[in-house]
């Protein structure tokens, strides 16, 4: 501690900073004690290991009063923009990895269970139903991609009809909750078969941008971070008895898992390949697709057992 | 790292607590590694900090996705009520000391230094100047305080001339900027004479609450604290070659100081007896108050050289 205090306040005698280190620590305390009885232990909790960590955040930078003041008026910003259709507090969480962080401490490892990522505001609940190898677009345009796996348990069993919710952006970027004509485009939900099995017709998926024309953006733009998002398929998979699963897929390839996701929404074994078919390859179920190209995806899903009381 | 994941996620194996932390901790380095081509050096530091107290802070709770959900509300509640005239976001910083740590971090122990303490958003900048032992009341309702004392450097040597701004609240709890009638009392400057010395008339500070209407006075009853402040009045003092003081000093046996001033602006060093003085008493250049009783405080102020480039 003396140490830190050292590096940066360069005019303290050996003394001063035992006396200062003291000072902090001793204030430290006195916000702890303030929580003591706080009636709700959770509550409790929550509160003094976020005092523990703010304090001991402004400690190791030695945050100066500007750069407090700063963050006020960041924070002040995220919150004026913030309205019933923007979220940029949801933004803000995501782009430090929060989001992320809090999906993985909720989605322990377990075994091949397949890995959680960000759910992301653009799901909606009502999305029509689709029966095995059905097109999802909708009318969405983009190039045709078909994508099938199966469903499982960590025991390789298979898992019939488990809902499967799949919702994607087109390929202008944009989830069809984003245009203001009520179109249902890019997403559907089906049920796995008798094996486990699924498949689809969806849009191979392309890169977009989250919204970075607020405080969110410039704290981007200041830190030489791309605002774009991996491409990526959202899947959300329930079954009785089993840990919901909310993930993505993501495209092999794609420059932006180079570059970065700007969510962190990227796990390895969520990169998938998505195989590039020449026009005129004969496609499952016999689609027509005239002269456009199209690929196709294996995405073998594997659900938790449901051990945790919360789910 | 295990052992704080085994004491939750209570179904994890050992192997399935180790898979676990990695990719808490895979997560951690990516986010970290996302802010390494930040321009200015400073904000690079700010942001990885940031983020590694931010994730250690989730990870050691174990936050659930439904407390995610309420932080992110109680954030945006925070940010709809802040305003021009009501700093919520402040309030925020000050209940959870994050305001008073950065000043203690900003005023680094020096000697005998008197302790600096919050600003408060009362301060008014253009403050009548008045005369050694005049009043600073203007018509503000209290009990008459004859304050006095010297300022001086840490080698002891009197300080002529200084800036001395005051201000405090009146005895319902409120500074004059309070009301809407543009009064101007409860504040203003005087400058230190020859040998350092100065005094005036105030009033006998009284407890009041912080703003407690809001999110932030919603958590405060959650957490079962007070929103009082510990009486006090406010001194800033500057000298040219001295760090600026911006301070209060406390009322020994006001009871909020058992209780917990609100927003942890209390050092020891800084609670005076403010020593009560039986209507009819002598006063000072011998002022009439009739019937009234009133209280004498000494407050002796030490100003630390400025050493340090920023101020
Ligand atoms: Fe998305
Ligand atoms: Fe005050």
């Amino acid at each position: 501690m003396t140490d830190t205090i050292n590096a940066q306040d360069h005019a303290l005698t050996a003394d001063q900073a035992d006396e200062q280190a003291r000072r902090e620590e001793e204030l430290i305390q006195r916000v702890l004690d303030s929580f003591d009885s706080t009636p709700d232990a959770r509550l409790k909790e929550l509160m003094q290991s976020l005092v523990k960590h703010l304090h001991a955040f402004i400690r190791d930078v030695r945050l100066t009063e500007a750069e407090w003041e700063q963050a006020i008026e960041f924070l002040t910003a995220v919150g004026h923009i913030t309205d019933d259709r923007r979220q940029e507090f949801v933004l803000l969480s995501d782009v430090l990895g929060a989001s992320m962080q809090t999906i993985t401490v909720n989605n322990p490892a377990n075994g091949d269970a397949t890995e959680a990522t960000v759910f992301g505001p653009f799901f909606v609940d009502d999305a029509p139903e689709i029966q095995y190898g059905q097109d999802i677009a909708g009318g969405a345009h983009g190039q045709p991609s078909w994508i099938e796996g199966t469903v499982r348990n960590t025991r390789g069993e298979a898992i019939p009809d488990a809902r499967i919710e799949v919702w994607e952006a087109d390929e202008d970027g944009f989830y069809d909750v984003q245009y203001d004509d009520h179109r249902v485009a890019g997403r559907a939900f089906l049920r796995s078969g008798a094996d486990g099995e699924y498949a689809f017709w969806g849009l191979t998926p392309t890169p977009y941008p989250i919204p970075h024309d607020g405080p969110v953006g410039q704290m981007l733009a200041a830190t030489n971070r791309s605002p774009v998002r991996a491409a990526h398929l959202h899947f959300m998979v329930t079954a009785p008895g089993y840990r919901t699963l909310v993930t993505h897929i993501f495209v092999e390839g794609d420059p932006q898992l180079e570059i970065g996701d700007s969510v962190f929404g990227v796990k390895k074994s969520l990169i998938k390949q998505f195989a590039e078919q020449p026009a005129g390859t004969p496609t499952p179920k016999g689609r027509d697709l005239g002269d456009q190209t199209w690929t196709r995806a294996r995405f073998d899903i594997v659900l938790a057992e449901d051990t945790d009381e919360q789910n």
